[in-house]
């Protein structure tokens, strides 16, 4: 049986709702997604493969559960690099990238160069509500990443996969299959496309707004804060 | 070796400095301790052991903690009941109860007899800010946990110890020892009193942090939250 999935419009929606009505802040859900995703990580990744993981940041909510993710992953004991080449005014993601250099990761300007003394990416470039083109400087680094032999997870969507219809015909990203993908609250309409280990992440959205959005709180195990799905989303 | 302890002086600082030049949000660290917490909770009450928690919730930041505490508790599977006789105005308190209200979790006004029907007591009454006299309406609720057979998991402190002295010498509190304590970041003074099941949780504490606080950064393992050291703050 295919999961739900949940349409950029749909994901935007329950963001905003999940931070209205549902009285979270954004600091506390992106806690908790890049916690998801630094688990996910140490569930594909054990540290014995290779403590070094790079962390390519998009300017974007995407990014910063990408920054969230790397300060958990040096907790548990990574070497995270950290890519962030457009840098967001605002006070939260100053404040992530903060918590990362009082844990001395560092920040590197050369994407290329960093993913050849790298075990493991983190693609948290772009997430739901990205479409149309990839902007400079990110053409390389999607590129570098559709070519890599490095294996490499995608925070919620591929970076340059158009939400709804996957990879693009074309250009930038059409070459770019990922390795693992960890979708937030849902899946999007994208993995029908994919074809990696998938998980789902957030442990926190309510039966109430599952419910309203049209699909099921996934199966989560334990504490975990992350459940593996089947690729193309379909249920294991 | 006995684990380095903080005082509640000491903690007050260290909380004060991740929030300033840390670069934290109270949000972001009460999520991760209440995090920390149930995830200790679920250690030592597998949800087998029956549903139940009643969570004992003080009006500052111990409290806040138990309602994050709660609400995870709640996505793991437990039933959790809420005892807030003093509501903050506070606008993240507010916040982290409405997510609880959002789950269907009850709240009470009744302790003693919301006592009479649980698996397991989580006392979020008072943490290391705590001293001198215990106000109503607590006195009769710590008198409640210290008299009852259902376990308890004290956050921080046992309500009403001293933070550097343990337990009172007499009255309310004095014969309350909870089942299970969990430190964050590092143990108070007070642990060499306390004999149970003993967890340090907050795992967000950079080493330059600890080191100039004078502890270690405990030994969590994996993905956990969580590690058990010795009762009385000996390592295991």
């Amino acid at each position: 049986m295919a999961l739900k999935t949940l349409s950029a419009k749909a994901a935007a929606a329950l963001d905003k709702e999940l931070m209205s009505t549902g009285a979270f802040s954004l600091d506390q859900l992106m806690e908790l997604a890049g916690l998801s995703v630094s688990q996910a990580v140490y569930r594909v990744h054990p540290i014995d493969r290779g403590r070094r993981i790079l962390v390519a940041v998009g300017p974007g909510n995407n990014g910063g559960d990408g920054l969230v993710a790397a300060r958990h992953l040096r907790h548990y004991g990574y070497q995270p690099t950290i890519y962030y080449p457009k840098r967001s005014k605002n006070d939260l993601y100053q404040r992530l990238a903060k918590q990362l250099e009082d844990l001395d990761v560092p920040f590197v300007d050369d994407f290329p160069t960093a993913l050849q003394s790298t075990d493991h990416v983190v693609d948290a470039i772009f997430g739901f509500s990205f479409s149309g083109e990839v902007r400079e400087p990110f053409p390389a680094v999607i590129q570098a990443m559709a070519e890599t032999k490095v294996p490499v997870t995608s925070i919620d969507a591929p970076s340059s996969w158009n939400i709804e219809e996957g990879p693009p015909k074309s250009g930038v990203g059409s070459n770019f299959h990922p390795n693992v993908l960890v979708s937030l609250t849902a899946p999007k309409p994208l993995v029908k496309y994919f074809k990696g280990r998938h998980f789902i992440g957030g442990r926190f959205v309510t039966p109430a707004i599952a419910e309203k959005y049209g699909f099921d709180v996934p199966a989560y195990e334990g504490v975990d804060q992350i459940v593996e799905v089947g690729p193309g989303g379909l249920r294991l």
